[in-house]
């Protein structure tokens, strides 16, 4: 062939541990699953994958919902499906903005005609103050709240339990961002009756990224059925893709088929372990990783009480660039962490504690590797991250 | 686990001869790219795959676009952030119509916010007529004429030299839906001076489903980037994409990693087969096949000069079910093929010869079993198509 090429045909890609907050490394078993064969979209035995897909997804997502199936699309179309279709001109939305993806939403939002954004912002590093979500919801009475549960940006857990109650009160929908928690993090979706709810295929879920599960409350599907303008995207038009997951299966697009049999897995996977024991499988792996990264003299981002057991984020030392460290960790040790994103994308590292590579063996590595990282810039670690790590995992029994 | 599902986990999908109009079979090659260890998707080595994705599409799509990438999302969506890049509140399009896939186009643009939607009518089954869509071109001066190349649900070609010109000529964008054309039918995109172009990853490219590949031309850029209004979608923002793929690799979404390995795989096999050849190959067995359809007293629904290569369409004979049969192909052969769309669904068959599915062995299965199955409903077969086919395969040397 006549195109120039970075990789020639016989070049493969490098075998890394993936500690970025997404993707997180694919278990053996869904890595087999993608090589079953293709068959159609239309093929019985495909619509009968999909539904187990559903009936996984509600287990995970820990709903009735009827309306809960995986969008054709990586993890940020879930937010844009949420929003497009929750919201119509003349509506007004709220938006908690304390990081990078909620801003996303903001953006999202300010995109729709006519849609009135009103922003409660909050620092990033903490999560957006309760009682400003609230007073704003009461003052403005919007379509829907929007707000992001565990935001990867600055590695900050946001308390979700109670909105629901006045969401519902002012006659609004509560929409929450679970891209990075979903199967990682507590997120009983029917319980704090969260309206609209979705997610990514990669991080805690452990499937291969490009599909985003999203779970539908009646109300929603009710308010979402009662709009005046039609839904300004086809492709993310909720309704149709209901239709085509649920018992007819009328055609809306081509099933991506292989990555739909990973997911399947991933989730049969989260499903064996149990959602409550993953959950604090997740809690172990990154309060032992905290307890590193502090030994080290590193200081987290996320402040104290809300931090989430998925994403951990620490400040680099002055002086120090995050993007030559992740870059060490990449080249000497196939580990892969992430900087930070928006204007401290240097200064910080995220750090991802996330499906199946949330493991004692890839915390371990990540700890040496940045205390190798500190030295080898000609800083003094504090202590040694690995002892500490190690400690949490001595007297912690899951 | 609780749940209850379909398939207990050690069921396995079938093994499927894919002659539907897409997913097409895939290549084993495609099958071992799929399983290379998944990636970050700022790894390095990962941009560069993204780089050699593009510089493969270029020669497929036959074009020096700089704007040439794959959409994390299935062919549709390729539609839909074509569409709603080029047009903003204000705009006329003019859509020719003749078939499923023109109609979604309508829809998509029927659903953008003060977007006037001038359509060209024609047959299902014929071209729209070249004269009535230079004439609406000339009448409206619309900021884009959209037209479909291969209108999958009529299995007609629709012929577009020339069409630019004349949208150029009134400052209007050609844009093309290739979803079922690419890497099948002739589609040089420079030459034919196409602005916006896409397509879908699991037809005559024959990677698995959930890519959309896409080519703007520096004219479409630029009237996008001069647009009064936002692009009413975060997720399909070409600008974001464009930038994503381009040399600075800014984040927008987490890159579907693994099907970029299939996809990149897929291309680098259409271009060592060679584009002609490759367009070669579709048109052989298209005209097998059809001539096998015809030889078995069946009448192929699109009309004659206008077929296109990679589907053939075909009437059902009074009191046949096209689903039943489809049925019976699948359960006894493992051979898939589709129905109609619309309202001829159940009227009409429709057979892909698409990508690495487009094998004599395939038509040859195909037509066997459409003899039996035509037998089986109690009607005799005009002659063999087998036989008719074979002939065909005889005297024509690729």
């Amino acid at each position: 062939m006549n195109v120039r090429l970075n990789a020639p045909e016989d070049r493969h890609a490098p075998q890394r541990i993936l500690m970025a907050p997404g993707p997180s490394n694919v278990h053996p078993r869904v890595i087999q699953a993608l090589i079953e064969p293709l068959v159609g979209h239309k093929d019985p035995s495909f619509l009968a994958a999909m539904e187990d897909t559903a009936a996984l997804l509600r287990e995970v997502f820990q709903t009735r919902n009827r309306a809960t199936f995986a969008l054709p699309a990586t993890g940020g179309s879930g937010m844009e499906a949420a929003l497009v279709n929750v919201l119509e001109p003349g509506d007004t939305v709220v938006v908690a903005n304390a990081g990078f993806f909620a801003q996303r939403m903001v953006d999202i939002c300010t995109r729709l005609t006519g849609v009135n954004v009103v922003v409660v912002p909050g620092a990033w590093g903490e999560p957006v103050a309760r009682d400003a979500v609230l007073s704003a919801i009461r003052q403005h009475r919007p379509r829907a709240l929007a707000i992001v549960h565990g935001e990867t940006s600055t590695g900050v857990e946001q308390p979700l339990e109670g909105l629901a109650a006045e969401c519902h009160a002012q006659d609004a929908l509560l929409v929450v961002d679970a891209v990075a928690t979903l199967g990682g993090v507590r997120l009983p979706v029917d319980e704090w009756e969260i309206d609209v709810c979705f997610s990514g295929s990669q991080k805690c879920l452990s499937a291969p990224p490009g599909m985003a599960p999203i779970t539908i409350s009646d109300r929603a599907m009710r308010a979402i059925e009662a709009r005046h303008t039609p839904v300004a995207s086809w492709y993310f038009d909720l309704r149709l893709h209901a239709r085509l997951w649920d018992t007819d299966h009328s055609y809306h697009h081509t099933s991506p088929v292989l990555s739909v049999y990973a997911l399947r897995e991933a989730l049969r996977l989260v499903v064996e372990e149990g959602v409550d024991a993953r959950i604090a499988r997740h809690c172990l792996h990154a309060m032992a990783l905290g307890q590193g990264i502090e030994a080290l003299g590193l200081q987290q981002f996320a402040c104290q009480g809300f931090r989430m057991p998925s994403v951990v984020t620490a400040l680099t030392p002055a002086g120090v660039s995050a993007r030559a460290v992740r870059k060490l960790l990449l080249d000497s040790l196939n580990v892969e962490i992430s900087v930070g994103l928006g204007e401290r994308s240097d200064g910080m590292w995220r750090i991802g504690v996330m499906g199946h590579s949330a493991q004692q063996a890839n915390v371990m590595l990540v700890l040496t590797g940045l205390e190798q990282a500190l030295r080898c810039v000609g800083l003094t670690p504090g202590g040694s991250g690995a002892r500490a790590a190690a400690e949490v995992y001595e007297h912690t029994r899951l």
